[in-house]
């Protein structure tokens, strides 16, 4: 049977240049997080479903890739789930086994599972691919991967300010100007009893807070009363929907409008130091700013929180993070704070493309091409191909000996800049002919010169 | 609900010195890729399951990991399957995705339909996780790295050679002494004819041989027997088990033996080519040997297949490959014959380990780690930590401002060799004191200095 072969809708198939760009991304990414002393983990792509079953919401559980299990998993379903075709109770016992659907839960049951073999505070990065069963759309993929780096076991406010040197160095890294937002849970939940919501009201309000760039003043104000917050808090908030300032005069704001809370105090303390400390460390690269409306996901941070943007381009964030308490807790690993960041891979793709950020150097083709004149001359041009790539150089012989003509056809659709010919002719006087395919010059070679020549056209341009 | 953290049996996690390793080999064998020309694809973690199913036998079929349909399943399982618990039948209607069990069904998907796309002869390589259901034992997991090199588009035999070299290539890189078999599958079938049987009983015949090694000649024979192999044939098998011989003699063998068969003629040639262009580009280095057993999974292969040994460890196959025809058939792709090669990340990795052939600075800490004195002096000491890292030096602040014997406890247990200490005395002084942690030795430095210092210690060694 003749099957049309396509792949599953949300995920990608990824060619050279996707891979090479990415990779450059990712390496950069990378390379920043050895320099900060990160150690990298991996942890399997699935996992047992209580791992992730009940960490990211009754959403999230949806969005979970379930593993069916092996051999006769019908067998232990109970009657009643299978003729009432009750589909989430029947998930539960035909499938052991889910797909990563990030990367913080994963690392947070392999600090619990491998607590006594490490060192804390642990320094983890962790560069996977994560999937979700979201629906597809422009910049959302089932597959997609997560780069992040956290710190379990410190509970001071130092690593918020490597965290954020790390975003810093990466950025720049990649020419890509970036602002970094940052705000406090701390302060958050004082904003809310500030204006009388009570703690379970707390998600309401920082989730209508952080549209304020999208929907204006009047979209929170209409979306919280439509949340049932009453008119005395919808009047309290007005200040803070009014407020706009520097990262200063946030400051300034804060200690006024927050003044009689202790714990918010203590979150306004920790995002000055922080903002006073980078800025000292970076007196002209003015790239953090407190953003009072920034809450994220707010169900596990209970710290610094921080979302990276491009500057130039409307693509949304491509980074976040921030300090979470107790996420290992429920591994029974208790007390072990943490805080961490994460790098969206795709969306910084996306910015870099569309600001034309990738170096040109990434996709150069170095590459040497051989034409196949048939078993004596090819065997001729193996042994100067092998000794090209003992010096490090790219070098390919057409697989066949098919007319010169189409192989050197095949060599300009790939791009080959150089292509070396030894037919019987070449052979008897030792002699390639070399051609430059972006000139269309050609020349002579004698065969045993040919390394050294390739060596100074091809390495000696790098 | 407090959860004792665990992971499903056969899966890994890989923590810091694993990942370096793994990475060491396949870098390794990602430069050979590269030089030889392959071009780099991904393709995702599931694909849809009709792609998959089918392709791999019975056995294969049951062990593919299917994932569960998002949403209410169950709706559409016909009645009969459910109430009869009809689990393969439901599996189909429960199930569309599966997680990828090889990466040559899904390279073959992705040349199918990329075809347009593509330049003929394409050469593609792939280092990716593939999943299978198998019962975990040593050296067999559930998910595990494949790293294929694949040419499809080219008949001709110089892609073989090319092919051998590229193993040779890998494995002289990794200083790891292979042997590598090779045997064709037109000689095989060649032998199964002449000892009198059918071409459906091929296989029996193949995989009765291919244990020749494991089992002896009478092992062979007994096996035979009892697949009701008649005695005409077992007597005339029995040269072929009493014989052994280098690949010249071998062939000499072959030549005699099959005289009369002109396909196995074809195979024969081609073998001897193979052998002898090898042999011409590699005189002194006798690593490939004619191996009329070798069998592999024959299912697909139509011409040479190799296998690759490491000599000095007894640990199976750690590689394999061969020429197959019409993979792509079943993709409505036809006439595409491709040539592949694998490398077996897992078993290569236990080979360096057991010969201890990992160079020994894979996992050399050249970190330089800061102590913590408090807000001022660890501001002071995340300027020069910023120096060190734009210059490539990988440095750590200790995230805390805990007891500076707990951090030099720290500094010692993650084996870091440079500690620079910058309390307040240092910070009037402006003179860091550095500890080499091996020797023990402390002196003092020039906060200005501190960076030279150590870009001459650390980058100076490399």
């Amino acid at each position: 049977m003749i099957q049309k072969p396509s792949i599953p809708k949300g995920v990608r198939d990824f060619s050279a240049l996707d891979i090479e760009r990415r990779a450059y991304i990712t390496e950069t990414i990378r390379r920043s997080f050895k320099k900060f002393c990160f150690d990298p983990i991996e942890t399997p792509a699935f996992e047992n479903i209580s791992t992730l079953m009940g960490k990211y919401g009754e959403e999230g559980d949806r969005l979970i890739f379930k593993i069916l299990n092996s051999g006769d998993f019908l067998e232990k379903v109970d009657e009643a789930s299978l003729t009432g075709r009750n589909s989430a109770k029947a998930a539960l016992q035909i499938s052991e086994k889910a797909l990563r659907y990030d990367l913080t839960v994963p690392f947070s049951r392999y600090v619990s599972m491998h607590k006594n073999e490490l060192t804390f505070p642990f320094k983890r990065y962790q560069i996977q691919p994560v999937w979700r069963a979201d629906r597809p759309q422009k910049g959302r993929f089932r597959e997609f991967y997560q780069c992040d780096a956290d710190v379990v076991g410190a509970a001071s406010i130092f690593q918020e300010i490597e965290l954020l040197e790390l975003y810093r160095s990466v950025f720049a890294d990649l020419r890509l100007p970036v602002t970094i937002k940052i705000n406090h849970r701390k302060i958050l939940s004082g904003l809310a009893r500030q204006v009388g919501l009570p703690d379970e009201r707390l998600t309401d309000f920082t989730v209508a807070l952080d549209k304020l760039d999208k929907i204006g003043k009047q979209g929170v104000i209409d979306e919280l009363s439509r949340k049932n917050i009453g008119s005395d808090s919808l009047q309290a908030i007005t200040p803070l929907l009014d407020f706009s300032g520097n990262s200063q005069e946030t400051l300034g704001f804060l200690k006024q409008f927050l003044k009689a809370d202790a714990t918010a105090k203590q979150g306004i303390d920790e995002l000055e130091f922080v903002l006073q400390s980078f800025s000292a460390l970076n007196p002209e690269d003015a790239i953090l700013e407190a953003d009072l409306a920034l809450a994220r996901g707010l169900n596990y941070y209970t710290g610094c929180i921080f979302e990276v943007r491009a500057k130039d381009v409307a693509i949304g964030s491509i980074g976040g993070g921030g300090r979470y308490d107790n996420l290992t807790e429920g591994f029974g690993f208790k007390d072990a704070s943490g805080v961490g960041i994460s790098f969206g891979l795709d969306r910084i793709c996306l910015a870099l493309e569309e600001l034309n950020l990738f170096p040109s150097d990434i996709s150069v083709n170095k590459r040497i091409f051989f034409v196949n004149f048939g078993a004596t001359e090819a065997l001729q041009a193996l042994k100067i191909i092998r000794e090209l790539r003992q010096k490090g150089m790219e070098a390919d012989l057409y697989p066949e000996s098919s007319k010169p003509a189409k192989q050197l056809a095949y060599a300009a659709k790939k791009g080959y800049p150089w292509v070396a010919l030894i037919g019987s002719e070449e052979l008897k006087s030792q002699k390639a002919i070399v051609k430059d395919m972006f000139s269309g010059a050609q020349s002579e070679c004698d065969l045993s010169e040919l390394s050294t020549f390739f060596g100074e056209k091809v390495i000696g341009n790098i």
